[in-house]
């Protein structure tokens, strides 16, 4: 326990049945699109049966399939995602396909615990030699979770097992002990794992491990360097050339920034919160703080993606957000809900949630095609047609337009992606004994055990299209608790009326509290004006100078070449321009759209050539109509640019 | 020739004095300061006895400097640069110098005439191996452009025999011949040699050779698949991936757009031109109109920098010109030079000589520092604090600036640019029997020599800080030819007086003629108003959207920090704004600026956090003034930002 009454305690995702609205159409997506693409793709590329692949990376069913080291975490996601899902949705045809899955890993396992394909097919020499950057660990703390997962969702503890015995092993390797090695992973993800599997299980072990990981990371003398060295490479010599890209160049509690490789920053410190959660280590959610602080502060895009560099796939400094070159990897904002969502349950503040439904809406739900079958790894918030200098095999000159696609060499944000969606619920709140936190706002029906007996809290509304939520208590009898509700960021006031009547709200670190007994049938309903706001960017940021964002309600919009043609560069937004936030029922589904009028600043005429005097222009100034659509729906028409940040004047 | 009167004369750089102004202040410090700084280099990294180097790369006097496979050529272009100013400048210490370099290398020739230290010393046995990638027939060029400009210099033929030496062997190696290799060289160069080789020797095999090189490079089957192939290599394994890269994918004359690494482009056009200019083939200057025209008016930065990406050292696609991210190596910009100079021989028009300007004053001059030694390999037009994601030694998210440095590993550019200067008098004219073009401007004193006598052309001139150019004839006796002067693009208009009276001028595509009979002392003064220009970007360029760049006369101006303070993407020039066009007589020895008034973006009071809603924010638009440098001095002073490209309104 981290305080009195902390952490809050979760709730499960089937607790929450998400029957409509926004998220109960995307989480039906993944469900009946996402997750059986996924299948389909590890399975053409041997993912779901590497373990009998026994002529290793020879065996002619790889027929040319590129293998990656870390090729378990892809599957152990994909399963994480079905236990999510099977929780709410029993599916027998989707259960027995991961049965057959999780039989053969089982089967897979050595002797002695070990439980990794690729390390057991194709390069059994190399178990364990390089922490750094093979991903070992990595594998295992997806697989943990994936087993706790499937057992939440079905139950089952085949999965469970296998993963406790190699837990078990790592266990009895990696420790202070003078027999163990004193080392961790070059990408965190384990210590999260860990911390499920304990959850799970009940085995403490687990979370003595993970917290062991964590303080362990970036001690001298470096585990890394050491590691190195001992299979006769120069440490000097690391690909990446300093271990900030994996956040060891020192112990996490001295850290103060974000660094490095994004996902791995946000696994890190995702897994560092959890620890703190469940020993009440007050000196990592200190460290967590800090860095949280900077984060948002200087290093996020306003869609909540992390990490502008291609380069590192990850940090570089404060206020550099560049936004056609930014990568934004899908796999770092889910990092960021996870992490978002254990601060506010160790330090309840909707500075957490706040960020957690940024990222959900817009940096996460811009990584899956709207048919929920294709993927963006990188979240740019500009795209023009480019070319890869490298690659002009077709016709030289010939710019195309980035897309999703249907699976990547390093196939980490599909499965990822499908993981979080399939478990939403599990973000729509949080509760003490005697407090229930909402968090999230869309059509829902969500049920909760207090002490003083079983709430139940049933939404209605259009969020995030429309700020107006209706929910309506279900108890059994009178029953006292304090009903937290998320008053947003974005939204500049509200109005709060329990039963029809007016309440002014106690709002405590961004929610609203009412505190009373609750009868059944009592209603609230949560007023969140939804008007369009322009957004500016920190003065520091150069990239959007100039420009601002349009953001109505959670959702970040952005124009494209579909609605607005070509050259969005010359598309202005007057500051005196009205901007109208609605519905419009004939794109997908129905979505928000922001329309209103915009001036092109090219000259009337262009007379050649690449560079005018501007004496010698004349500029016409026209006002014409534009269109702005959620930015995680862009691509999804006709390939074309695509712009968050707009000019304005 | 190509037509009646074609290819026009050049001119020696001697014969034209560069005692004063811009260029006479840059030449003195190409002499005094570039050229010894680079011998220096040259000598810490052995390249000046490379041939001595019996021990290979295990020679301890490496002593841990890296080498590269094309060294040859740097020294090749220093000694071209010492042969040009020699030929201006005698200087018997810089002689002796280069005359112990040359004799180093006549002494490494090998028996057969091979001559290359790299391929001789390091790796005797890759000899020819592939001419795809390692430069052997590019060093090639480079020595006998430097032989050529030490014979101009010295008329010393110790290097001028070598290379013809050497000339004689790869032309019995290449060729058309059924025993001789069908290649040419991965990065062009060896065809400006030969021609200049040519030129000074008068044996046309090199000028033959010169046009089998451009006439069988990428003809089917493509010669370095071919080659790959016969060292064992897989030809689709090729690093670059397409023979774009080297310009390689199909033949020149079949070529209508600038491609790939912009060096080799700009060297094989080069080349072409010159190859055309001597044998009077159409279709190669036909050729290379059609690329020009791509290259100019869709792929050329305002500075005259070529090669947007990194990646390919090179181009992309027409109207993708990103500014921070601009490779533009110094390189690109001075073989532009040379083509377009080539160009406007055996075609003349201003459109050559404008971009020869353009190049010259700004994306040349930028690669040098004021004091002359140190060097820009890439010429950004913007410059921002910056962090190599992968260089987090010296403390995280402290990102620097960029700034010019003393020397690189492929150190092409700083003996590049020290040739071009030191051979700047060639770029001033150009002439036929009865025409004399001037092409540059400044205090100069030029000697040519036409069939009716010699004529001597004295120019008093501040430019380019100011555009009255006052010009005196000298001759023996009275002399008729036609003076061709140039007005340059940027001139929205000019007045011309010839001994005092103003003559309407017969301007012929971009030159004034004047046709008269010329007397001794006849003056000539040429008035380019030079006003304050806001330049704009054509439409398609979106980097340049909503902003302007300040030209006057041929230089591009830039905002530094140091001038201006940060965060110059805040600053905006009203389009209102008095824009004053001066000599700043404090700024390095006086070099004009632009001085007005802008108005910062930033908000008043900036609540915190990175983005927030603008209808929070206030805003006063306070005027503050701004001055704007030279662009190709950016960098001379304090680290801070810098923009080409200013934001306007």
């Amino acid at each position: 326990m981290v305080n009195n009454g902390l952490p809050l305690s979760s709730i499960r995702s089937n607790q929450v049945k998400i029957d409509g609205g926004y998220w109960g159409e995307r989480q039906a997506t993944v469900r009946t699109s996402t997750i059986p693409a996924i299948h389909h793709q590890l399975e053409i590329t041997h993912r779901t049966d590497a373990w009998h692949l026994h002529g290793g990376e020879n065996d002619p069913r790889f027929d040319g399939h590129i293998v990656h080291k870390f090729w378990d975490s892809d599957l152990a996601k994909w399963i994480e995602a079905v236990g999510y899902s099977l929780d709410s949705y029993p599916d027998p045809d989707l259960e027995q396909l991961a049965d057959k899955v999780i039989q053969a890993i089982k089967e897979g396992q050595l002797e002695d615990g070990y439980l990794n394909s690729f390390f057991t097919v194709i390069e059994p020499q190399n178990k364990w030699r390089n922490l750094r950057d093979w991903h070992e660990l990595y594998d295992a703390g997806h697989l943990m979770e994936g087993a706790a997962a499937y057992y939440q969702g079905t139950g089952k503890r085949v999965l469970l097992d296998t993963l406790a015995r190699y837990a078990d092993h790592i266990d009895a390797r990696f420790g202070p002990g003078e027999q163990q090695v004193h080392g961790y992973c070059g990408h965190p993800e384990v210590e999260l794992g860990l911390v499920k599997l304990y959850r799970a299980t009940g085995e403490k072990r687990y979370l003595n491990l993970a917290k062991y990981f964590v303080d362990e990371r970036g001690q001298e003398p470096n585990f890394f360097d050491i590691e190195a060295a001992a299979r006769g490479d120069d440490p000097t010599k690391f690909w990446a050339k300093t271990y900030h890209y994996c956040q060891a160049h020192k112990p996490l509690r001295e850290q103060n920034v974000a660094t490095g490789h994004s996902v791995r920053a946000a696994y890190l410190y995702a897994g560092a919160a959890d620890i703190s959660a469940e020993t009440g280590d007050s000196t990592l959610l200190d460290a967590c703080r800090v860095i949280w602080e900077d984060l948002t502060s200087k290093q996020m895009y306003i869609t909540g993606g992390l990490g502008p560099a291609h380069a590192n796939e990850g940090f570089t400094f404060g206020y550099d957000l560049p936004n056609e070159s930014a990568y934004a990897e899908t796999c770092a904002s889910i990092a960021l809900v996870f992490w978002a969502k254990s601060m506010f349950d160790i330090d309840p503040d909707s500075r957490y949630t706040d960020v957690m439904e940024r990222a959900l809406y817009n940096g996460i739900m811009s990584g899956v095609s709207w048919e929920g079958n294709q993927f963006f790894y990188a979240n740019p918030l500009a795209s023009y047609p480019y070319v890869n200098p490298h690659e002009h095999f077709s016709g030289i000159n010939t710019p195309k337009h980035y897309r999703r696609q249907d699976w990547f060499v390093c196939p980490c944000c599909p499965p990822n992606l499908a993981r979080v969606v399939a478990n939403l619920g599990h973000y729509f709140s949080s509760h003490s004994a005697d407090t229930i936190y909402l968090h999230l706002y869309n059509h829902s029906h969500m049920r909760v055990s207090l002490p003083a007996g079983s709430v139940q809290i049933d939404q209605e509304t259009n969020y995030p299209w429309n700020g107006d939520v209706s929910l309506t208590i279900g108890v059994a009898q009178a029953t006292p608790f304090k009903l937290a509700l998320r008053i947003p960021n974005w939204a500049s006031n509200f109005t709060l009326r329990v039963n029809g009547v007016t309440v002014s709200a106690n709002v405590q670190r961004g929610y609203a509290f009412i505190d009373r007994t609750w009868n059944n049938g009592d209603t609230i309903e949560l007023a969140l004006p939804m008007s369009v706001e322009r957004i500016v960017s920190h003065p520091n940021v150069r990239h959007n100078a100039g420009t601002v964002a349009l953001q109505r309600g959670p959702v970040v919009y952005c124009l494209e070449e579909a609605d607005n043609g070509p050259n969005l560069a010359n598309l202005v937004i007057p500051r005196t321009a009205k901007l109208v936030g609605n519905v419009d029922s004939s794109l997908f589904s129905g979505v928000g759209v922001i329309t209103g009028e915009a001036v092109r600043t090219e000259p009337a005429v262009w007379a050649g050539g690449l560079y005018q005097p501007q004496s010698a222009l004349q500029y016409s100034y026209d006002a014409v109509p534009f269109k702005a659509i959620p930015y995680s729906l862009w691509a999804n028409r006709e390939p074309g640019e695509m712009r968050v940040w707009v000019r304005e004047q």
